[in-house]
């Protein structure tokens, strides 16, 4: 049996993809699966009926190519979103990886460079390396988060030509002031930088957070995107989308592959939309199955971050590989991010989050360092 | 109200976009569609039905992130192309232009080079453009065949990486030999090229018309790709796949985004291929369209490539602009590729080709060069 690897260097695949293993968490079958921040919660009964609803018009249209323009999919995107936003405003693609790409495709690319401040969204630096952009790093303070003045400096000072703020943060959890936005975007006014603010976990932030959407009025280079896979617990059908001036969805329609959205998906989210009180109705449960366990683990000693997000960022482990395996033995998929002493867990059900808090309870004691 | 062009200019796009406008071709309402290659016959009604069931049990888990191995699906493409092939020899994604584009990013990119010998696929320059891949044309003859040896030899003077030869070739109809293939595949030894067989309308070639699947054992450079839009009247499900060895899978692992097909197409498209014996019952009656398409045509007098495909390359047209025009008043969309004095017509239901051979017929007397 040859290594696969081996097998795979004999071929002529680019100089920067040598070595490398494909990008994504384990996919492993356990009870519990707390490892990548989906919404545990399931789509309720009638949100599936009136998906399936939907996919039975498309399917019978099926055998044309869909609608290049999801016309009617951007028109509910820009009415869920609201701030005077319409369909003109918005883009959307087979998740936000793949809207994000699309940006790095029109604004990045060889000679240019993306700004990313670690720890954060892991998949900005490959998707950065796929489209031959430049990847560059800022700084966080101890607490992860990002100072307004020191972050604009950075900005300035890299002359980035795009910059990913990532709010609230993943894997950290935190919420962004908007200062941070707004002076990050003048600071990037000397480049003309793209100023990218990933919400794809907007909607589990306490009462009162603000969005970036209420900067985008005047500001052109200013992109919010965002996702359905998490508070609308869409995760399996991939659809992620942005926010922006009109032109920027023209630049990204220059870039996009032709019919890149199915007639299914562009149903699937429609329908979604259509009902999405119902779909949301989990994220107040899901915020305080977060709540419950921030003062969980901080009532075990352990360092937390505050969370935004429908995850949990949390330190004080010696030995955060053997936590997982503990866990994953348990029954409890987490995911180890890659921070020292630190592991991430979802906020699930009451039952799931419940089970995680006993079984790392049990296990903690012996390893708080 | 400001020009949508001017507007993007102001926005810090790639030099290389400026300028630009997006891909596609014209999507009009008229009563009569042979412009884009679809099968008008449309998805049987027990396939849609098996099609719905499928998305009705993958809505049920539509909160978790898809199968990012699409196993199942590779299983059934496997089976669905026989030759030997298993789940590890298969790749696919969100429609055959992005399969190409894994394949680009995989072994094209800057530095690197592909070769198309146009008139072809109109996406290869595009797909290499937006991957910062190099684009050389090769030559065709006169009837728009490739010699083996003529094409092999542009093959190893280019030293081209990747290679796109489009069997049956889009948009002149004509199947390629084998042996131009196994020629070209040997003539990019030296720079160890990636040669690609974009069979997506294969299965409306003439019966006993080989596919190049036939020549994968033993050539870990060949790529054969496929696509469920044509002939499994599948185009807005947007399901394109590739056989290869499996060292080329592993390649294109690393540079998909994850979870790139969402359960609901990787649903829709097990089913369809569960009961592909129906949906590919419709081949059969289209290619005798194609074939009255190209009687009829030669019965007016104008020049015809034969057609392994659905659909049908004329030229002798002065003014094929107008004849296009003139058509779409008449009701009947079909395509003007750009070729001069040509237009592309699709095969459709028996009715959609007679409205169309009448309308042209009449159109075409005074017009014929």
């Amino acid at each position: 049996m040859t290594d696969p690897l081996e097998r795979l260097n004999r071929l002529p695949i680019r100089e920067n993809l040598r070595g490398l293993r494909p990008y994504g968490a384990p996919q492993i079958d356990v009870p519990i699966l707390l490892n990548v921040n989906e919404n545990t919660h399931g789509v309720p009964e009638d949100v599936r009926s009136a998906i399936v609803e939907a996919v039975e018009g498309a399917v019978a249209g099926l055998n044309r190519y869909p609608d290049r323009e999801f016309t009617v999919l951007r028109e509910h995107l820009a009415t869920y979103l609201g701030h005077g936003l319409t369909a003109d405003n918005i883009w959307a693609a087979n998740g936000s990886n793949e809207v994000l790409q699309h940006v790095l495709l029109a604004f990045g690319g060889p000679g240019r460079t993306a700004l990313g401040f670690p720890p954060t969204y892991s998949m900005y630096p490959l998707l950065a390396g796929s489209t031959g952009t430049g990847y560059l790093t800022g700084s966080r303070d101890e607490s992860f988060d990002l100072d307004a003045r020191t972050t604009a400096s950075e900005v300035a000072a890299t002359g980035a030509n795009i910059v990913f703020l990532c709010s609230p943060n993943n894997p950290t959890g935190t919420a962004l002031p908007l200062e941070v936005v707004s002076e990050v975007y003048d600071a990037g006014e000397a480049a003309q930088a793209i100023v990218i603010v990933d919400e794809a976990y907007a909607e589990f932030s306490h009462s009162g957070t603000p969005s970036a959407l209420e900067l985008l009025p005047g500001r052109e280079r200013l992109i919010v995107s965002r996702t359905m896979s998490k508070a609308f617990a869409l995760a399996g059908a991939r659809l992620g989308y942005l926010a922006a001036a009109p032109e920027i969805a023209d630049a990204l329609r220059l870039v996009r592959l032709p019919y890149h959205l199915s007639a299914i998906t562009q149903a699937t989210a429609v329908a979604a939309l259509t009902h999405s009180a119902k779909l949301l109705a989990n994220v107040d449960e899901i915020k305080r199955q977060r709540d419950r366990i921030v003062s969980g683990l901080t009532g075990m000693g352990l360092p937390v971050a505050p969370s935004d997000s429908n995850f949990v960022l949390f330190g004080g482990l010696d030995d955060p590989g053997a936590v997982w395996q503990d866990l994953l033995d348990a029954g409890v998929l987490i995911r180890d991010v890659g921070i020292p002493g630190h592991l991430r867990v979802t906020a699930g059900t009451q039952e799931e989050t419940t089970t995680f808090l006993k079984a790392l309870e049990s296990l903690i004691r012996p390893r708080v360092s």
